[in-house]
C-alpha cells in the first residue's frame, strides 16, 4: 500500500513536549522524542520521520520544537530536518498556523501532515493507506483527523464521534473529552468513536484560513510574522512576534469549532507512548511477560519491564512492575500506576533536585558530557567528555575553577591562551583559573578525556564564553 | 540487670562468614558483618563485641576470621580485636576447638562464650542476664547453648528441645533442624522449643574435652598447633596445620552428641539478620510501615524497604518489596522471598560477574578505593582514591599501565622512581608504565585523588609489589 511521493505532501512533525510521564529517561531538557527509542536506537523523532517514507520526501519533513532543544542537547537530532523554533512554547495552535503560513509562502501551498514526535505505529502500510486516504479529503478542502478504533476501554484519551455514514472518511460529529471508565465502555461498544490520535492533515491555506476565522488573535500575529519575513527572514521574524501568540491548543482553537472536519478511522498499531506501561505495552516480552532492556537477573519474575543500562538489576518474586534505571534516579512503578510518575517529578522540583530536568549525560552541539562525581562541598567535579569528529566547544574561561584535562580516546587540540597543543591517548594538559581555552576535534573518531575541576564553585554557570560555533551565549 | 566483669569470661567472635543472602550490600571480600550496620554506622562486629560491654572487656573479645578478610577489606575492623587468622575456612568446629586451646594455654582457661558476627539483639539487659545463668553453668561444667523463646512458625531456623523441668537453665534433650512450617507450629505450641540461636558457652577446657572426646581429627590438628606454637608462635603454627582441619559445624561435631549439653531460653530481640526481610524487620519504619534509608519518593508505597546511597530511588503503587541500591548492582525482592538472594549471587557467579565479589568501593588497610568508570576495551580505568592519615600504599609498578593523579582534597606525598613531591588540591602528577611509585598521606586529614589510568590492559593483577607496610604480598 505504500505509495511513491505523487502528492506535494510536507509533514510537521511537533517536537515541543517535555515527556515527564517517561520519567527518568525522559528530562525536560532532553525529553522522550529526542532522548527515547523503541526501534534500536533511533528516537522517536527520526521513527516519526522515517515512517513517512516514501510518502513525504525527507527534505518535506518539517520539524518545530524550542529553542532549548534546538541549540541544546537536541542540536544534531534537529539539524537533518528543516525546523521551526518557537522561541517559547504556547501549545499546538500557533506552532501549527505558522508553519501553514510559512508553506504556503515557500512551498507552494502543499498538504500538510501535522504529527506529535513521540507517538508509535506498528503497522506503517496501514498508516499510509489512511494517508492516502486522507490526503484525498485534505485535497478536497478538508481539516482531516485520523481516529484510532478503540481496542480498549481507554479513560486516557480523548474521542471523535463520526457522523453515520459510509465510507473511509466520515465527517467529524464532535469531538469528547477524556471519559470516565463506563463512558468509555459505551464508545468502544457503540462504533461511532475512535481515539483522537493529535494527527491533522489539511491543505496548508485551508488549515490558515480555519485559523483566521477561529483564532484572529493567533492569525494577526501569524500576519506580523509574515510580513517581517519578507526582510528578516523566517526565523527572526519568529523570535520578534512569537511570544504576542496566546496559549492554544489547535483541537479547542480549530477542530472543534469548525465544519470542515473529517475522521479516517484506522487501526494502525497506534500508541501515544505516554507512560511506562505503554513503553512495556511495545516492548518485545520473554515467555514470563517480561520485557528486559537491561544487564537483569530473573528469578520468580513476571509481566514485568526492567530499562537500565550498565548495572546490573536483580528481582526476585515480583510481578506487574515497570523498572527504570538511570545513573542518578531509579523508578520502580507498579503498570497501572504509571500515570502517576507525574507526581514524583512534581515532588523532585519541590525538593529541589535536578534529576526532573536533566540527565547526568547532557548532550551538546560538539558531543557529549557525563558528570561523574559531584558532590556538594566536597571541592572538585568529574567529568567525562566525549567530542564528536569536527566537535568545537565555544571559547571560554572560568571565574571559580581551574580543570586537568587527561585525554583517553582520540586526539584532542587544545587552546590555552596563546598555546595550541595537541593531546593523544595518556597525554594530560592543566588549565589554570581564568585562561581563555577551548576544546576541539579536528580528528577523525571521537574524542573522550577525563576532566578533574577543582574550585571552590562548580556551577555549570561559571562560564565566559568568547566564541562559539553553535551560536550559543 | 548488666553485671561487673567478675568472672573471666573470654568472648569468640566467628567472622568467617560471607553473607550472601544480604547481597549486593554483602558480598565475599566484604561481607555483611564488617559492611553492614543496622545502628548507626557501627558494623555488626562492632555491635556484637560492643553489645558484650562490661560483662567482657574488649581485651578479651577474639575475633576469628579468614586471611582474607584480616589483611583486606576488613583489615581495620579486625586490628582493634585480639584475633586469629583461618587461613581457610573450615567451618565452625576447628575455628572453636583452635579457640578453646588457645585460651586454655594464654588465658588460665576462662569461660568462653561462642558468637557469630553477624546477628541482632535489641535487648541487651536480657541477653546480659541469659549470660549470667549460663556462665554459672559454664562453671559447672556445662556447654551451654542459648535458645530463643519462639516468637512466630519460623522454617529457617534448627530448634533445641529441652528436658521437661524447671530452672532457667535445662538439660537439652535433642537438636531439631530446619522444621517445615505445619512442624514449626507444633513447636511453637509444645513450649519446649527454643531456635538455636549458635551462640555457646563453656569453660574453654570442657569443650577442648568435648572436641577430644567427638572430634578425634580436629583434636590431633590442635594438639600439632599447640606443639608449633611454642617455638614458632600461634598464628605461624595455625598458617601451618589448619588446612588438616576436617570442615565441621560445632553444632553436628559436639553439640548434638554431648552429654553436658544446656540449653537456656531467652528472650532478647534476637535476629540472625538472615536475609533482607530480617534487615526491615529491625529497620525503623514511618507511618505506612516503609523503612526508606536513601533519598527516595514513595507515592502509594506500603511495607517496603529502601536501601541506598546517592541515587534517587522512586516507587509507586508497590508494597512489600525490599529494595537494595548499590552503585553496581540493584535488587528488588518480595520480601517474602527475601531467601532467594542466594539463587542470584550464584547466578552472578555462572554469569561471569564480580558483584557477588567485590564492591565498587574496595576497602584497603591504607584507605579505599572507588571505580568510577571501567568498560572493557575502552583503554582506560578511573578510580578516586581515598587515603587514611598515616596510609601508605605499596611501592609498586605496572607493566601495562601510565597513570594520571589529580589531589582533590588533603596533601598526597608521591614517590616517583628517585623523586618524593607534595601534592595539594588541584595540583597533579604523571607516573609513566614501569616507574616505582607510592602514594602516601602523611597529613592529618585524608588525601583524595582522581587517578587515570591509561593502558592496553588495566587489571588489579597487573602490580608489582616492593615494599608494603601491611605485609601484603
Amino acid at each position: 500500500m505504500t505509495a511513491a511521493p505523487s502528492r506535494n505532501i510536507h509533514a510537521l512533525i511537533m517536537a515541543g513536549g517535555s515527556g515527564t510521564r517517561l520519567w527518568p529517561m525522559s528530562r525536560q531538557m532532553f525529553p522522550k522524542q529526542f532522548s527515547m527509542s523503541l526501534t534500536g536506537g533511533k528516537s522517536l523523532l527520526h521513527a516519526t520521520a522515517e515512517r513517512l517514507q516514501p510518502l513525504v520526501p525527507s527534505a518535506h519533513v518539517w520539524v518545530i520544537t524550542g529553542a532549548e532543544h534546538a541549540t541544546g542537547a537536541a542540536y544534531h537530532d534537529i539539524q537533518p530536518y528543516p525546523h521551526l523554533i518557537e522561541p517559547v512554547g504556547r501549545n499546538t495552535a500557533p506552532a501549527i498556523a505558522l508553519t501553514a503560513a510559512h508553506l504556503v509562502d515557500v512551498a507552494g501551498d502543499p498538504i500538510m501532515l501535522v504529527l506529535p514526535a513521540d507517538h508509535a505505529i506498528t503497522d506503517t502500510a496501514a498508516f499510509h493507506a489512511a494517508l492516502e486516504i486522507g490526503a484525498e479529503q485534505a485535497e478536497a478542502g478538508k481539516l482531516v483527523t485520523f481516529g484510532i478504533t478503540p481496542t480498549r476501554a481507554e479513560t486516557g484519551y480523548g474521542y471523535i464521534k463520526a457522523k453515520t455514514g459510509e465510507g473511509q472518511a466520515l465527517p467529524v460529529e464532535k469531538f469528547v473529552e477524556k471519559p470516565d471508565a463506563a463512558t468509555a465502555e459505551t464508545f468502544v461498544k457503540d462504533g461511532a468513536y475512535s481515539w483522537n490520535s493529535g494527527m491533522f492533515m489539511a491543505r496548508a491555506s485551508v488549515m490558515l484560513a480555519e485559523v483566521e476565522k477561529h483564532l484572529p488573535e493567533v492569525a494577526k500575529v501569524i500576519a506580523a510574522i509574515r510580513a517581517d519575513a519578507a526582510d528578516k527572514g523566517w526565523q527572526p521574524a519568529i523570535n520578534a512576534h512569537f511570544a504576542d501568540m496566546p496559549n492554544i491548543s489547535i483541537d479547542y482553537g480549530v477542530m472543534e469549532k469548525s465544519d470542515k472536519v473529517m475522521v479516517v478511522p484506522c487501526s494502525i498499531g497506534w500508541s501515544d507512548v505516554g507512560a511506562w506501561d505503554a513503553v512495556f505495552e511495545l516492548a518485545e516480552k520473554d515467555e514470563n511477560g517480561n520485557a528486559i532492556q537491561a544487564p537483569a537477573i530473573t528469578v520468580d519474575t513476571r509481566n514485568t519491564f526492567i530499562s537500565g543500562a550498565k548495572r546490573l538489576v536483580a528481582t526476585i518474586g515480583v510481578e506487574d512492575l515497570c523498572i527504570v534505571d538511570t545513573p542518578d534516579a531509579l523508578l520502580i512503578t507498579h503498570k497501572n500506576q504509571a500515570q502517576k510518575v507525574k507526581d514524583v517529578v512534581a515532588k523532585v522540583k519541590e525538593l529541589g533536585g535536578e534529576q526532573h530536568l536533566i540527565h547526568t549525560t547532557a548532550k551538546r552541539p560538539w558531543g557529549s558530557y557525563t558528570v561523574l562525581e559531584d558532590e556538594e562541598g566536597r571541592g572538585y567535579k568529574l567529568k567525562r567528555i566525549e567530542v564528536r569528529p569536527g566537535g568545537r566547544l565555544s571559547l571560554q574561561s572560568h571565574q571559580h575553577r581551574s580543570e586537568h584535562w587527561v585525554v583517553v580516546a582520540g586526539t584532542a587540540t587544545v587552546t590555552c591562551d596563546d598555546q595550541v597543543i595537541t593531546l593523544t591517548p595518556g597525554q594530560s594538559t592543566y588549565l589554570p583559573l581564568g585562561c581563555k581555552h577551548r576544546l576541539e576535534n579536528l580528528g577523525k573518531i571521537p574524542v573522550k578525556m577525563i576532566e578533574v575541576q577543582v574550585g571552590e564553585y562548580l556551577g555549570e554557570d561559571d562560564i565566559i564564553r568568547y566564541d562559539d560555533v553553535y551560536g550559543r551565549q
